[in-house]
């Protein structure tokens, strides 16, 4: 027997007219016609300011997508996790920045490994030893950017004296080459209002400017500045510290970014991916049951809500591991087997819960593709 | 390039001592010493009170659980999902109850092929049309129960008219063959106190046994009834209602169980599952930043706390997608690279992230198993 045979039959289904409601639910769908513009909208805002553009691929998880976005005009991908680089590695993605520091010899040996087998890999460092760890394990020349904590306390160094001399122990290290510097400000992504963001933007980037200094005074050559995310990017375009940015959101677009941007121009991309659900049981006479509940979405967001028009303003609630709570349209019946698409709240963590990607256009299904980076959280 | 080169080479420390500190995180691992007792004592409960034990697989996803609770007496296990089945159909289990109704016509011949191919295949169905639907798609006998809504409105038949009027729908269909009725009360698990929790069954019981009253009377054998969880077995055992049970998260326990069944019957079971995660930057006076963020746990639960005895009592906090905040122990000094394990909040939306469960005995890792069913929420 087939571990997924769903999979297999759902398959058969690409190309027939109406197969967008066919394919066996829970699924992650994408509509292809929002993300090619949500892809070019990108690509043109990143031109127009001057901005390297590398997505970040933690939002994805998939070769397919990354491939996509380096096809228009991408300088490569962001990956969170070395686990998420190998698996795009392996699927033949040759441009990786590993976004998170890592600690230990066993890491530091896949990082060198991957640096060996890749035409473009960087990766951060926060930490003295950390360089000092990457630089046993180099075999052959990595390239790496100092992590610089512009506020969030996560990852980074805290300032400019420990840059320094987390500088000088990569400079110590034969095969350590610095081309830069990162600083992400994940807490900033989400603030309600252009205006709110551009100023905790503009806080960090000072923070990252003066290390930027102290380390070129130094005699580092800081070549890259990376960092921004989906919801800076005007602030980020505007302040001018960056020369690279890493959105990932803008692709798929989600709840909890539709609700902080509005209609800012950070804001300006089409809802392209949503979570296809099947109605499974109508006995009750208020709501119906889909099957997808806590399995299917991340939690840590806002609910998701209906995009399927029928269901428009209906409220879900999660119904256990396995089931949402749908409530029924005014004046509507709903079927056993009916079909609701819905936007989720957060799109990284409900991405990372699907093995496969459906790709539609219109109400066809044009094709499955594989999301290789699924749960590579390690 | 390998997919998961971490997964390959981590397999090298199985035996070494240790080595339970050097798997790659963020990883599931099941301590075998409480996992074993945990498996001992839910049969010898089940064998006191004369129930059948059928442990719900959607708490683990994976063959080899499966496999040690069968050799501990249990009847074979439940799955939520046809894909979830069809998964560990693959990997050898034999004995499958499916605990949701399906829609539709594929997901109907998805069903009549399982019982087909496996010997003992049984599903629920709430509404005539998902009798009829399943009778079109059976070309051999299948086993089917009528699920019945014990009050928590989610899927079910809502009463006595609908569940005999399922019952003439599916003696009607040459092959199905009506074995029982399931009243699965998923609400009532968590509540705090053993007495709220009888209380809440008493009345969910009741319904469920005029229910079974009413069929017995219009001729159907009702010889399975099945349900129940961890947090409701004495009450099920003492209510006598239920013959076969369905605990899931009493294998490896978590917090929120944890906390609402404190030191009842129902809540003597010991924390088999952590979550490993590694210390990855240290520049912050107040805390640490582990590798495991929101796709590491759940969040529908509490948050998770801290296993490991050296930071018993720091606070985690979720820092983003990909890394926690775990506050740093009094007085102690916390090394990049050390490694904590973590009590997540709720275990079944937490294993279904992890594609392998790493098992350890002491300190030791003795395997890495798949996690097969991880993700087939279809």
């Amino acid at each position: 027997m087939s571990t997924r045979p769903h999979l297999e039959a759902a398959r058969a289904l690409i190309g027939a007219p109406g197969s967008r409601r066919n394919i066996p639910t829970p699924a992650a769908v994408l509509d292809l016609d929002a993300f090619d513009k949500n892809l070019a909208r990108m690509a043109l805002r990143a031109k127009a300011a001057g901005l390297a553009l590398r997505p970040h691929a933690k939002s994805h998880k998939c070769s397919w997508i990354a491939k996509r976005q380096i096809a228009a005009g991408a300088v490569g991908v962001c990956c969170a996790k070395l686990a998420e680089a190998e698996a795009l590695a392996a699927a033949g993605i040759g441009a990786i920045h590993v976004t998170s520091p890592i600690a230990g010899e066993a890491p530091a040996q896949r990082a060198a490994a991957l640096a060996r087998s890749l035409a473009d890999f960087r990766i951060v460092i926060d930490h003295p030893d950390g360089a000092a760890e990457l630089g046993a394990a180099a075999l052959s020349p990595i390239q790496v950017l100092i992590d610089v904590d512009v506020g969030t306390g996560r990852t980074g160094v805290s300032g400019i004296e420990p840059a320094l001399e987390v500088a000088r122990t990569i400079a110590a290290q034969p095969n350590l080459r610095l081309i830069g510097v990162q600083g992400y400000g994940g807490h900033w992504q989400h603030m309600e209002g252009a205006n709110a963001r551009a100023s905790a933007t503009a806080g960090g980037m000072a923070r990252l400017s003066a290390v930027i200094s102290a380390l070129r005074n130094a005699g580092a050559e800081i070549r890259v500045v990376t960092g921004g995310g989906t919801g800076t990017f005007e602030a980020d375009a505007a302040q001018g510290v960056l020369n690279e940015v890493q959105p990932g959101s803008y692709a798929f677009m989600d709840r909890e970014y539709r609700e902080a941007l509005k209609s800012d121009p950070d804001g300006e991309f089409e809802q392209s991916l949503t979570i296809a659900a099947t109605v499974i049981s109508v006995n009750h006479p208020r709501w119906v049951t889909l099957d997808a509940g806590l399995k299917a979405f991340s939690t840590d967001g806002p609910p998701p809500v209906p995009a399927t028009a029928k269901f428009a303003g209906c409220g879900y609630r999660f119904f256990g591991d396995e089931h949402g709570l749908l409530m029924r349209p005014d004046g509507g019946t709903v079927g056993r087997g009916e079909r609701v698409e819905l936007v989720p709240g957060h799109i990284d963590p409900t991405m990372d819960r699907y093995d496969v990607l459906w790709l539609v256009r219109g109400d066809v299904l044009e094709d499955v593709v594989p999301i290789e980076a699924r749960g590579a959280s390690q």
